[in-house]
């Protein structure tokens, strides 16, 4: 049984990671590539070319069928010939894109504009894949044979992953964090400039944090302090993220490694990685460069576990934002969504 | 007036810096360059090339003179034949020679090794110049003729210096902080590998956490809580730092920023910079490759100043580690001392 | 006598630099700053802002002053308000702008778009002065009471300028050069991407070869072999440029090394550099971040001058792209053309 | 049949890329890696680890099997317990070592040693395997058992790659190259320093040059105009070369396209890359990051063939300088000899 997609927004980075989830998956197939009017009607590899350069950024080669495929206006798609529509648009494209293609199949988006609505579940699905149960609502609610379910922003990502094992075994009271952000987070176009970042910080990501601080809470399902500041560095893929932790309970270091490493899923569908979370005990891991893939991107690197004299426990983590953040993790909850039956 | 001084571990980028910050200075005279056994008989600028690469990282012209200084061996120097000693060697090799030095004459120190002793101050001008009356308790006690005075680690100087004005007038409680810090930190030999920190971070600094935790309660002089996760990042010069704050009374943000704004000192030296502390009401800085240089180095800069949900209180700053965090730092703190009378 | 001066273009990075350049200029004053219609009404500090970062790359701090200057539509200034106009547009908008403005008042350009023409004079000032005279040629032939003037591509400056002395003592034959390009040079909208370049080479640059084949010709005034390949580093402001020339005389490196050291001009105007060729006999000089800056940016550097196995020499230089390369260089052009009385 | 084989320089970068390619080897099986006495008796893991950090730098994870080998001293090997060592030591070490292994067994390195003594071949499996035979004549003349088999340089490997069919093809005449070199190819201890080349280019490699011209010719087999410019620049991995080359026969663009596509080998061994050569059309490419690892970093890429006007041809190529260029270039060779009969 092959579920036929279409993804718009398909040049962006999310876009580009997205077809890169999508080619040789089992159940999947790309049946269209769609992008802005300003592409539709290019080959693939022409839309993404910039004074001859291909911005091609994902890990893989750019293959000879998906450079040669046409791409469409996102506009001029239409919903009823998709089983799928992967949304990796802008957040304000999304907001008139996004509910045109829900009315008639489901959207699974990268995007933040429907994220914070009541009836719109939040899913990572590791974490919280009950709050499925919300597209019924929204179906039901808004009139629609399809739905739109996001993904959560990809810096909140592999916080909700750590705190998840925490709060379940421990209950957690309050979680501040800073973030070390990979560029290819802002996109491609026009994306971090050069001269911004090297031999520097930029320490403000518009709207981040407060994503960041809505989401988290949203995810875990429940309200509880979640405090952030979100910067950006010199740092191709995978955000890291320094974490301090105020826990309900009482925790040894050992106790919160065991929850991380015991922390599982009994999702079991082709994307879900071996090991929801890593830990290392090298205190110089884990490192952008060298951990970013690790569980082919899907899996949460965690170390530097230790004591915290204020909120009683720090540690830092490592998130891949393009693939697990983004395109990857849209993907795996597309998966679990289909074994729901929430797919046709 | 001019003091006679020598500079021990002049090969460092600490000792570079050093010699930048004393060339031209009205009061301090280079008297003698002194470093390891290795470098010691040879030119300055040949002891620090390797390889024909001239490993000078100080952002001024290597000059003619200092490049055709003999170094010496820092164990053969004679401690009276100086007024001043600034000592930028590290910690293993400060512990056995400052102590000879001090017998003799004033030891300005950028190493770890005497911080944390009862009868060592830790001083940074603006925060808190009282501290120098211990060094009469240290000559006593110790019958040395001279004294060490080091300056604090270059992380923990920035957070000292936004945190006094705020616990002034507001009572700091909790301190929480991320640094992301320059490779000059990590000093020149052998320093951080380009392998290590391209397209990279390292979340791990050894020793670098515990030493701010304890210089930032002895330099404020109250035990509060402090805690912090040091990381390592591709920029040249110039720490950054997330900090969340907990304060007694309660503050509104245009308190905060005044509080900073007028931060001053009634110290006037040569080195004093114009404003001890630069607010940015731009988000977007400030930046280490922007800003580090403000006041010549001397200027801590702070912006995002905004509320926080469990703390009350975050912000990011910028400290410049190798000048006020090291070597210019440490010839302001000489200033310092000579205008009190401790130097002759 | 202060003349008062338009830049159009001013948002991006020449325009940036032109700003600096002519801050405190004592004979040109900034009248009117201008850009795109996109930039038009806005005070200069918004036109610059991209989601909340201040795009200002220049390395002085932007004035209050400049921030709050109304930016005007370029097509809407009228020429007869100014002395002179500095262009820092893009070649195809040079191409409609310039001769408007160039009808009523001179205009010294930084684009390409009239620096193949016949009547047109391509100068760097301490190189071929001399070329001014076609300038009289050009206002003749095209009825104009003013007229342009571009400066050179700035990878061709570095070049001109170190073969002009090499040219005038032994005659240059042939000259091949490979080129290791700062991002600054691709400009601010959109620039290099950080994803495009971070741990990585571009080895090409769109029309920058024919550029400095063509122009290297046309400012030594004669027909020789010259051919490239031009790059894109990793590197925020200076050119470094691998030379290998083949001379018409026999040459020692000593000789070599004289006519660099001995290349002087007899301009001598506000920007005129004390040197115009600094030579390094350390061997891993000139380098981009050290040594950029020598001479306010208008010192071209040259190192590693050494015998070659098949053309008889090759040495490195060193060029800064956005100073010397483009709006300094532009500035002295003026200060030179004012003396010559084509300023009025 | 499985030869047993020996690591000397184990712990270097190219050690590290040795391990890399023998793991899972069908034919070489890794039985003792040695380095210096100050590593000797450590676990491999703990002998690469600096201030907590474990400086493993290739791209395959270092396996628990190898963290735990015991690093022998090299000087304290029995050679007469190997088929084979691959000695990835420095060149001062190469020269005493190496003999000490040759006269009881063979031994492949990647010193530059012995590279220049006419009893020893240098050599590509691709382009000269014909050169295996001096072997017998090193043995003959030096009475020993083993042999020494050197390899190139990394800079001249992908140079002589290209050259070989453009030799055959149509005689090369005179080659002038530009490198941009990664900084992996200045190892590991103590390597490019981070400061030494973020924002920055170093436009010298102590005796890189002499070597490149040197090898050259003595791979291709013949005297011929060889110069070259050798720089750093901040990449990981990957040499790029600009590279202009004047040939004996007139040959068009396409000619030279197709005698690089058409390079092919008869050696078919375990390492053989499918390509040898790969040529691109995108005149963006190669670039380091995205195409050192073509063929699993054994395929030399090549790029921006075209016309050039003084030497007829010009091009960019791409070599990993961690795999062709050393460790996989060497286990390649091995292989090659092995198949000869060379080892036992």
């Amino acid at each position: 049984m092959t579920y036929s997609v279409a993804i718009i927004g398909a040049t962006g980075i999310v876009g580009q990671q997205a077809i890169t989830a999508l080619i040789n998956h089992p159940e999947f197939e790309i049946s269209a590539l769609a992008g802005s009017e300003k592409s539709a009607g290019k080959r693939y590899a022409d839309a993404i070319n910039r004074n001859d350069i291909i911005e091609w950024y994902a890990d893989t080669e750019l293959t000879a069928e998906i450079s040669a495929m046409k791409i469409h206006n996102s506009t001029e798609l239409n919903p009823k010939d998709f089983d799928l529509v992967f949304s990796c648009v802008e957040s304000d494209v999304a907001r008139i894109l996004e509910p045109k293609f829900a009315e008639h199949c489901p959207v699974i988006s990268t995007a933040s504009a429907f994220r914070y609505e009541e009836d719109v579940p939040l899913i990572i699905p590791s974490v919280n894949p009950e709050q499925a149960d919300l597209i019924k609502t929204q179906k039901a609610k808004r009139g629609w044979n399809g739905f739109i379910c996001p993904i959560p922003n990809c810096t909140t990502t592999g916080l909700a992953i750590t705190l998840k094992p925490l709060d379940k075994a421990f209950g957690v009271k309050n979680v501040m964090m800073t973030s070390l952000q990979a560029i290819s987070g802002a996109g491609r176009n026009p994306g971090v400039k050069a001269l911004d970042i090297i031999d520097n910080v930029v320490p403000y990501i518009p709207g981040e944090e407060e994503k960041v601080e809505k989401e988290t809470k949203k995810i875990l399902g429940k309200n509880f302090g979640v405090s952030c500041t979100c910067m950006r560095v010199a740092v191709l893929e995978g955000h890291t993220e320094s974490v301090f932790v105020e826990l309900q309970k009482e925790a040894s270091i050992e106790d919160v490694k065991k929850a991380f490493e015991n922390f599982s899923t009994k999702i079991n569908t082709h994307s879900t990685p071996k090991h929801l979370i890593k830990v290392f005990s090298d205190p110089s891991r884990p490192q952008p460069r060298l951990d970013r893939d690790t569980g082919g991107g899907l899996t949460t690197c965690v170390g530097r576990i230790r004591k915290d004299e204020i909120f009683g426990l720090k540690y830092v983590l490592l998130s891949h934002n393009t693939k697990m953040g983004a395109a990857a993790g849209a993907v795996w909850l597309a998966e679990l969504l289909a074994q729901k039956g929430y797919v046709n």
